[in-house]
């Protein structure tokens, strides 16, 4: 019992509330197996309605604690709330958020709370296609919030923030000099700034320095005012601040058109994406392989340049025969 | 003066032994300005006869220090050296290898040798294209070796030591379980072990650990027998071994087809990057970006998926008139 009708069985199932079938249709999105356009198109047309959170940040700045809280503030305002914990940098250990998985548990019993760790065996742009996909069908199954934590600093962050309606980046005190370098590069993705662990000394300071960037960024003329707030995840203090920021995000998106804007670079960014993975797709296709294998003789031989015989592909594609001409 | 024809005779100049022009054509190279398929054609021609040699391994394992060695070492027998230091994780922080280009100072002097940092101030694709082209142009104007050094352990850097023909993975003993982990990943891409600093404690038991993890390795039958070598650079001692252990996997490249075979998946590699690169050109061509804005239009108001939208997009490809009819 396989194949597209199965998966969209799967998806209806998930749709009417059905936890296991969507425990496993994420698990066959994450494997990215191949036949699945059918159940995207299906999730794609039902999507659109989560708030996607993105929730960034230096490691040990308590994010996932920060996750937790928040949870349960939108679970009291009888929220769902989905999380799905992405490790950009198991694509070289290996390793999962198991960590996060255990802190989460309070939560294991609420069927209005969903949290899925995703690490990567493969490569990262396979995690952030996955990360694409799974993020989707959670909002397509009608989750109000998808949270959507990395971890860690890098561009792979970045990329999968971009995912995000709302980005919160969070920092922490007294993670010293390497911190500042890192908030510079996550600057430009901040819709909120988050200043954890609020308790510790030195947290005046952090949010200060946070409102100094901001100042000198010289945001244009009717731009979002990026705000700075502070939370204790264990007190817990300003979580409720900070979920009203969400909300008040997201409504100042719809009435700008910046929400609009936002999700025209998605859309033109997944076209982008597949479309390179059907590129890729197409060279190994049995039908144009031999001839990219011709191609590839005449560069190893040096009596063509790599960028001829691209040349040569792309005329290929809108003159199947030229190719065959050419060898 | 630019264009074309201005680049064509700066690497006529450079190949002539011009240093300066050298330079700058390494510097164009590596900003990747338009109109240079023409002078990369003329260096693809030429190059092929350099022997491409990767050296990575962790920060503090004293590559810089062994690469200096090494050139010293192979102006001694009457070869010339480029080293091309490539700093991937800069594309993040933005700093430059200084340190080595300060280090490398004692061989300015020589015409013999050629030192240059590598940094990325866009993204690391970029960095690897960049990379790519600098290689290429160092071994079509003559250079007898070019050293490609990369710092840090991650896929960008196991990317780049792809480029080279040999490719040495330097250890230091005492830098703890991180580096197993590490070792793991550059397992299956080191052509030679390189224990460095063997003057440490613990370098005898690096070099066991190295050898038992190749022997569980299980190497196919006729593979290269991949030696684990200890050096110390300041000493030194080894580096004539390890350079002709260089020679030595060279040799046996040419002899057993691996060399051919190696130069034929650089080959696929290339043209599969420059073909995506020439995608993403087109899909920001006037000609064919209205239609993607269309396209864009139709994923965002959920009329059409992704996945559909990039069937109409290949379809236009091969016949540029039904984008126009789907409008």
């Amino acid at each position: 019992v396989s194949g597209p009708d199965y998966h969209l069985e799967v998806y209806r199932k998930a749709k009417a509330g059905h936890r296991p079938s969507l425990t496993r249709l994420i698990s066959t999105l994450e494997a990215g197996r191949p036949g699945l356009s059918g159940v995207l198109g299906a999730i794609h047309a039902d999507a659109g309605r989560a708030h996607l959170v993105g929730l960034t940040g230096a490691p040990g700045s308590g994010k996932s604690s920060l996750v937790a809280a928040l949870a349960r503030q939108l679970r009291k305002r009888g929220r769902t709330v989905a999380i799905v914990a992405v490790d950009p940098s198991s694509a070289l250990t290996g390793g999962a958020l198991l960590g996060d998985r255990i802190r989460m548990d309070e939560h294991t019993l609420d069927q209005g709370v969903l949290v899925r760790s995703m690490s990567s065996r493969g490569s990262l742009g396979g995690l952030a296609r996955a990360t694409t996909d799974v993020v989707a069908v959670l909002d397509a199954a009608g989750w109000d919030y998808v949270f959507i934590e990395t971890v860690g600093v890098g561009q792979a962050e970045v990329d999968i923030m971009r995912l995000a309606d709302t980005v919160a980046v969070v920092s922490v005190p007294g993670l010293g000099d390497d911190i500042q370098a890192i908030k510079a590069g996550l600057l430009e993705i901040a819709d909120i700034h988050v200043v954890n662990k609020s308790d510790l000394p030195g947290a005046q300071r952090t949010a200060s320095e946070l409102l100094g960037m901001l100042m000198m960024a010289n945001a244009r003329e009717g731009a979002w005012p990026v705000p700075v707030l502070s939370t204790d995840a264990l007190a817990p203090g300003g979580i409720a601040e900070l979920v009203d920021a969400f909300d008040d995000h997201r409504r100042w998106q719809e009435a700008s058109g910046e929400g609009l804007a936002r999700r025209r670079r998605r859309a033109a960014e997944r076209i982008r994406v597949l479309a390179r993975d059907r590129l890729m797709e197409r060279l190994q296709d049995p039908s144009t392989s031999a001839a990219f294998d011709g191609l590839v003789d005449r560069v190893v031989d040096r009596s063509m340049s790599p960028h001829d015989a691209v040349d040569a592909l792309f005329e290929a594609f809108t003159r199947p025969e030229s190719l065959a001409g050419r060898k």
